[in-house]
């Protein structure tokens, strides 16, 4: 089985790819993977540089090429773990090259919702370096994900968290579902 | 305050309308406004005349030509109505319509979530004579409106409804929104 975790950022997505992590199930990190193209390319690791190698790889690798890559990582780990999760997914078009890449296996969506006002305080909460700093700079890296159709894949979401709670209702939300999922497959 | 109610075809829109309905709150269909103008321009209603209008329409009226026959509709029933519900928005260009028509109003998008393969049961099972008979048909239907956007709109969604229960449960959920967003309002 194949778990696509998806969500605005700031939603919550890393809790769900943590739950799963401490069942033992290993995860691609999309993001991840082009950041190491970079330092294999022997770039530091810059936005710029990352934005490049980003273009550079669809150059060489055609459209999805990021999907591609992880269809490599994915098939990997599949011979290790019966269930695999896959974050960063932006759009339809690449659930479509995992769907083709992998025809026998069940792929689910899983999406958290976070209604933008909350995403913004937390966001600006946590201050990580590429956190924003005012609602222009969240409503920009918002747009920049819905560019892409990551609210597509929300939309087709096999289950949907909605994380308007507590840290610990979320926390009680993920636990059940990731447990629910597992359940009857490890 | 103007409530903006989204969702994909079959995830349970019209009842949270409905709930609005029997509160009170009158209600635009977007969908309804196309359908009135096709009737104003002595056509009959056909799918095929009701997409010749839309484009007409666009033409003579721009981009998000229905939003704007909208913001007239809505500017009426404020006059009469503390509250407006809206339904039919396909993309966030349409709410920037709405919010630069309606400075100092607040907007807020209700959204309902309901996992695809409920969606297609559910709407085979009501068998409207535009319902989706086949899976293709249903993904035909839902890829028309992820191509305009809405998935966009449900991704900023303020408030976020999950209709995988069971009708008595979300008709509970329904209710419960419905009268947290007309406290203190009405």
């Amino acid at each position: 089985m194949i778990v696509i975790v998806t969500g605005m950022p700031g939603s919550g997505k890393s809790r769900i790819v943590r739950e799963f992590s401490e069942h033992g199930v290993p995860h691609v990190s999309m993001g991840d993977i082009v950041r190491e193209e970079t330092l294999k390319r022997g770039l530091e690791l810059t936005k710029e540089n990352v934005a490049k190698v980003s273009i550079r790889l669809r150059q060489e690798l055609g459209q999805n090429a990021v999907a591609k890559l992880t269809v490599e990582r994915v098939k990997e780990l599949l011979k290790k773990s019966s269930v695999v999760v896959i974050d960063g997914v932006r759009s339809l078009d690449e659930v479509g090259t995992f769907r083709s890449a992998f025809p026998g296996e069940r792929i689910i969506i899983v999406a958290v919702h976070t209604p933008p006002h909350m995403r913004f305080s937390r966001l600006k909460a946590r201050g990580r370096h590429d956190d924003p700093k005012s609602w222009e700079d969240f409503e920009e890296r918002d747009w920049k994900e819905l560019k892409f159709g990551i609210g597509s894949v929300i939309a087709m979401a096999d289950y949907m968290l909605v994380n308007d709670c507590s840290r610990a209702e979320y926390n009680r939300k993920v636990r059940e579902l990731v447990k629910k999922l597992l359940t009857g497959i490890k």
